[in-house]
């Protein structure tokens, strides 16, 4: 099972690890890179968080949410490509809704709405921004209108 | 004529001014009195950034947006209000979209829905949030419920 | 017992709660609503920090604190009210310390003042915002006034 | 002569225009896109600051600089591709630096190095980041070893 | 006339300057440095915001004031001292109060206050924040204990 | 054993804690003393987050580490030189790399290389922060031109 995709019903994970790590020696160029590889590499969400370490030093604190069984792999990703000498992490929970997929209709081609069902009645539903924004720069509109037109064809 | 209220079409306003000041020695509880107080005396804009002082002092700024003409009474306000000794401006030019408002109906009621209109094409629409907030307590249904509604009984 | 309103003398709290959650597809104005349903609704304390989400997103973490009777009640707001499909949370310890109140005379009349009691001897003391706040403005005299007279009438 | 590629010589630049505008009303994934139209379009700089605004709404003000003639193609993609009803600028100087560029050698194949020349003098060097990284994924190594090679090779 | 040290009379000054750099390629370690090196040279005042640049990059803005005087000073020392190539400015008016000092007794010594006259009537006063550290080290006392003491002492 | 000084070989600490605390009713000068406080007694990392709470309040999160230990002695600071009632905290893990030094020559005297082994292979290494400053300092150079000296005489 790719932790990435976890099961599409609603529940409660309990595996799922927290790490963080702060960074006052790493030019931001370096991170924003950092975190294309944590993603690509199995991360189920990576952060920053603007912070004030000492010695007036503007810092940066990374946050990546992870499975357990995905702990080593984000280590060695954190060790080889930062500057720092400790990782911290600790354990959490996640409660995940039960999630469905529809397609909506536009003047512009179908788009995915993901739903979010909690005791069993939708109470969140999204239009997918990849699918907005590919028709938006195909057909050279804002990326508003497209989620305007999703809107009005959508919902209860 | 109230600065507040600048004329309803598209126009420049090249009389607004920027104030700005730096905070390390004063409480967060009173900062948030102090926007309070600034926006009912005339202030077309308040807010606060983040920032990082010297000596590891985690700071605050306070930016706001007003014109020329309420400057000397947004200055006794932050003078009397705060902890500075110093208040900097400058001067800067606003492009205001012209605006009209419409009634939307909703299954609770009519949602007031402000238009921005840019080059005679209207350009944005947005529900007025203090008419979906009273309709989502009054009726005790989520505040994004409301919107939804409106966002599909709205655009173009 | 409202969980909201611990015992009043120094203690371990084990049974409280952080919740987070992550949000890059909300606007700002829905989450003030969000943190003033989630205080009234039993929160200890909820606050947002700004976080760098990817692909170039501006974003906002949610936290808030509760106990852990609470758990079920604040997922239920943050799923109907939010658009997130997960929450995450983990249990931590609040070490509190014992409050008592006195009553401070102003030229404007009583505020009152808590302190903050350690191993039995008084560490802090603070006077009541709220109390400052009510004074200031039916007075129309500065908050920092008021909070000069209470520091001049209070301490050891 | 395009405004983004400014002459290669040190000079000072007195046409260039600061935009800004506050969000509280849009959803970040839209900003992550306009960040990205602003930049293709001819913006200088794009980036977000995280504002605390009225009614506890975390909020995000967007900055932008670019040059007197770009003025209007900016304020079109913001007008229509956000929710603002209002854009503010003002003028300010840019100092430039002379550049020059330069190949360093590693084992990986040529990086280009950027220098900053200051009064006739090099003060800045600084390897190419989309090299080094393109090396680094080619290759299967870190980014920071990239940049390593090249420090070794560089410099005075 | 050190810029740094304005007339003590209230007054408008019209010719102060506000300076500003973008980072992502600068560690913060570095930056921490450089903030002291310009406040020992003649900056008014210095102050880093965090900023989310394009590329996922966490950035800092580095914001400076000084005179027109300074200017040139200022840009070699971030020229030299930092990875930038550009610099960017603009002139701001700053309106200062004109400030007193006084002695103030405490159990443990004096501490000077700083006071602030607006229009010719006191609107601030403030312990100096060194002298109420020298005492709480040299004592081994909470530093609020120090400003408590001066708190009851001062005022009108 | 000193918790400051973990044991130099690579290892996890599943000792570790922490700590919390959000403030709303403190200036930020005494967030810097404080930081100062809690490093020289005994906290692994100090930082501190911007957040935004209730009531508009601009608010800064103090977070520290430190062994289980040094829990106490870090509350008693806390409690003693900030204005909180509270403190949370929760255990976690840290995987610390084991640390060899180096001495590396410059024209301007040797600076010691901090090495990062991870699983028997070295993956970081940085100067010193403190010798490079010293030598900057003392020189009269830039601190960048102690590190390009140092990066050109180190690495694999």
């Amino acid at each position: 099972m790719d932790s990435r995709f976890p099961p599409n019903h609603e529940h409660l994970d309990h595996d799922m690890v927290k790490m963080e790590v702060n960074f006052d020696d790493i030019p931001g160029e370096w991170l924003g890179h950092v975190m294309d590889l944590l993603l690509e590499s199995g991360a189920n969400d990576v952060y920053y968080t603007p912070i004030y370490m000492k010695k007036n030093r503007p810092g940066t604190m990374l946050q990546l949410l992870c499975s357990q069984e995905n702990v080593d792999r984000m280590k060695e990703i954190v060790f080889r490509e930062t500057t720092t000498l400790g990782i911290r992490y600790y354990p959490l929970t996640v409660h995940r809704l039960e999630r469905t997929f529809e397609q909506v209709p536009t003047e512009w081609g179908q788009v995915t709405v993901k739903k979010g069902i909690y005791g069993g009645k939708a109470v969140q539903w999204a239009p997918e921004f990849e699918d907005c924004k590919r028709i938006a720069l195909q057909h050279g509109i804002p990326l508003k209108k497209v989620y305007e037109q999703v809107w009005k064809s959508t919902g209860e």
